[in-house]
């Protein structure tokens, strides 16, 4: 089958871009309001994206702006949302982060599955190590763990939620009621890891979906991040502003994930793009000056501290002035790195970044008709630029339904994206294969033992 | 308005009794399906029960059965279950269980106040401490923690989380787009919360439900769970097989919360009762002889085994001979002391025992008519016996069916309970305040001051 691209779709209920909640079309309560997150939910699925996905954060985000302009101090825990918005679907995935940092994989591996057997194996997890000074204060802690220590408890992390999805063979399940069976007591093993972060004796008490398991996704760009990524993930969401970076990126996880051993077909790298869509290049730019008008100062700076984990505290500074050097940090490193290089490429001043950045922190922003944003898609896909977006619409629910109404159609003339879902499940549309229990395959003779003690 | 009772629904979709999935009329993936548990949650709404409960495990029950004849390995996650359900209802109430033991309050008091926004203000929280040497092999421990250290760690827990969720005060919402004022900062509050387990910076970044915060629920009855139940719940489940035990209890509770400064009426105490309705008892006793001919003995002695946290190992013993003196516990005391007083009031053997245990696991089974069960239920209810009952239909769907169609009419009749919820909130249905956020009561002046490096 022809190659196409993959959508996913980045839909905060309180908007992406930092005045959103300001603009006349968004409901001022999205953030907190279900009935709004279903609403985006289905019309997503009516835009036949792959997946509807959430980022998170373990901490209010107040950024620096304390007096009240943050409309992201309050929303719902993703996987909490995304299982109600589940029934409520048929077909749309639903990729939600969690922290590898703060929870235990025993409770990770078991929500996803959870979310993944409710949703008939529609789920997809965001691996994420979070970092933030604020997070680490609701978790015990004085001061956050070490970028490199994140890393490690992160990559042993998703080994152990790996393996636990494992427990059940996909035909454990004997279930008959005449002998009183019901599961083969072989086919149900002990996870039985000892590292140096975890010690997990398993079974998980969750079975497998009718995908196998969720689709592990992650959006780590730094040296670590990478080196996790293309060894474990199967979706990679990136930020890039140009061509140049995303194919270097997108080369080298694709060689990252063969040296792996792995098939550099099932590891998709989709980079963010947030599209103002115009019927004309003048009503796209209208709506982008439009939004842009909306930012108040102290929202932009606070939102230049908040992006780089609260490392780059601006107050005081000239706002017309250029951008100054940051310390060095173990916060957001990657996503630093960007911002600086933004300014610098741009010769923007403190001002004229966030209002850059407001749009979409650091993602690549287009503001054009649907044939010009489509020749920009179509270019970067068959230029190892992208296997598929993450589509982060910069107000909701209009600019998103000028995606869904504009830009897919468009897509679809040209062959590039699905006219219907292909499967029921997140992996049979994303085009991943399913994950073979590694105890099916092998058919090893690891039986439980009688542990009377349990 | 006169006083009347309040039900809750316990409804593992596996079936309460041990043998339950055996049952004819039992879906035999009901424990897997979310559609029967859909069925479930729409019957206990047409039933008009508060709340739908689960309790909840942290580690496959195998009991000591490794030959797989226990229908209980594997299900769902209850908060993530809970809140696909909510959508899919109106008035009924969600009552999860989640462990102090192994989650953090952060987590827990986010997923707790996501489900209460998303079910608009219908969400419990059944707090427990896990007692199982099998979940503490899945949280990096060789043993578990002694049953003291669970129980204070449990009680910091409990405050931290209603702590976290007085985050935001009701009004600290603005959201004026003009002004781009989206909250008062003084309205959101640190929960600065630092003692013997946990040290929590807050705030939350979830905000109150219109019931406020969710219920809180417990069901410990040792002398640690009795005095953290009377300080903090609001709903209290219990077992008993008789009156007057059941009467020793709900008065020690109502004076322990009154010695706490609460108002007794605000403590609801709630009795599990197991119900074989039949139309005659004739009836009745053959539904009860079924499901006992369904138990497997090896099923039964892994029933004992699991009830006791694996401490009552008693494989090798003559079924027909007496229950053997168990070695002292850190695991479920209370669950361990009521079997040996079931076991040595009746005379029992061991598989007389599991055969009574089997259906409820020590609650109180009624074997009877519709007018008959009404008559226990209201005697106890007019004794301070009870406030309410905590129904375990043996198996289901056809025993929830039972007392929905047969025991509700009953109870209603004689105008012990609703014939309409009396609102939307499980809180307004259960006739319990709203919890005044401490901060909107005192408007103390501790606005947050501008903190940089967040």
């Amino acid at each position: 089958m022809t190659r196409q691209i993959k959508l996913g779709a980045f839909l905060p209920g309180g908007g992406q871009h930092v005045a959103a909640w300001r603009h006349p079309d968004q409901p001022v309560d999205g953030a907190t309001s279900f009935d709004f997150h279903k609403q985006l939910a289905q019309t997503a699925e009516r835009g036949l994206f792959d997946a509807y996905f959430l980022a998170d954060g373990l901490a209010v985000a107040f950024g620096g702006g304390m007096e009240g302009g943050n409309a992201r101090v309050a929303g719902f825990e993703p996987v909490t949302l995304f299982s109600a918005l589940a029934p409520l679907t048929q077909n749309l995935g639903f990729i939600a982060t969690a922290s590898t940092t703060y929870e235990e994989p025993y409770n990770t591996a078991r929500k996803f599955a959870s979310l993944d057997l409710i949703s008939d194996g529609r789920a997809g997890w965001n691996v994420v190590t979070t970092a933030s000074e604020a997070a680490a204060h609701n978790f015990n802690l004085d001061q956050q763990h070490p970028h490199a220590d994140r890393y490690s408890r992160a990559a042993e992390f998703v080994d152990v939620v790996k393996k636990l999805w494992e427990s059940f063979e996909d035909d454990a399940f004997i279930r008959d009621k005449d002998s009183g069976k019901f599961f083969h007591s072989d086919r149900v093993h002990h996870t039985d890891h000892q590292g140096e972060h975890f010690k997990v004796r398993g079974p998980l008490n969750v079975s497998r979906s009718p995908q196998g398991h969720p689709v592990i996704v992650q959006a780590g760009q730094s040296e670590d991040g990478r080196a996790l990524a293309a060894a474990t993930s199967e979706v990679i969401f990136t930020a890039h502003q140009k061509l140049d970076t995303a194919q270097e990126f997108y080369r080298d996880i694709k060689a990252r994930a063969a040296a792996f051993g792995r098939n550099p077909d099932h590891v998709l790298v989709m980079p963010g793009v947030a599209p103002f869509v115009g019927r004309t290049e003048e009503e796209a730019r209208e709506k982008y000056d439009r939004l842009t008008a909306l930012i108040l100062p102290e929202d932009g700076i606070a939102l230049l501290n908040q992006l780089t984990g609260g490392t780059l505290d601006l107050n005081g500074h000239d706002l017309d002035g250029p951008l100054p050097v940051a310390p060095p940090t173990e916060g957001m490193k990657s996503r630093q790195d960007l911002l600086r290089r933004i300014a610098d490429e741009n010769n923007f001043t403190i001002r004229q970044l966030y209002q850059w950045v407001a749009t979409a922190r650091g993602h690549y922003t287009i503001v054009s008709t649907p044939e010009q944003i489509v020749d920009e898609l179509e270019h970067w896909f068959h230029n190892e630029g992208a296997d598929g977006f993450n589509i982060l619409p910069p107000w909701v629910p209009t600019a998103l339904d000028d995606f869904v109404d504009l830009v897919i159609p468009e897509l679809q003339r040209r062959g590039l994206f699905r006219t219907a879902y292909e499967g029921k499940t997140l992996r049979d549309n994303l085009g991943l294969p399913f994950p073979v229990n590694r105890w099916n395959a092998a058919r090893q003779t690891a039986p439980l033992s009688a542990h009377a003690a349990e």
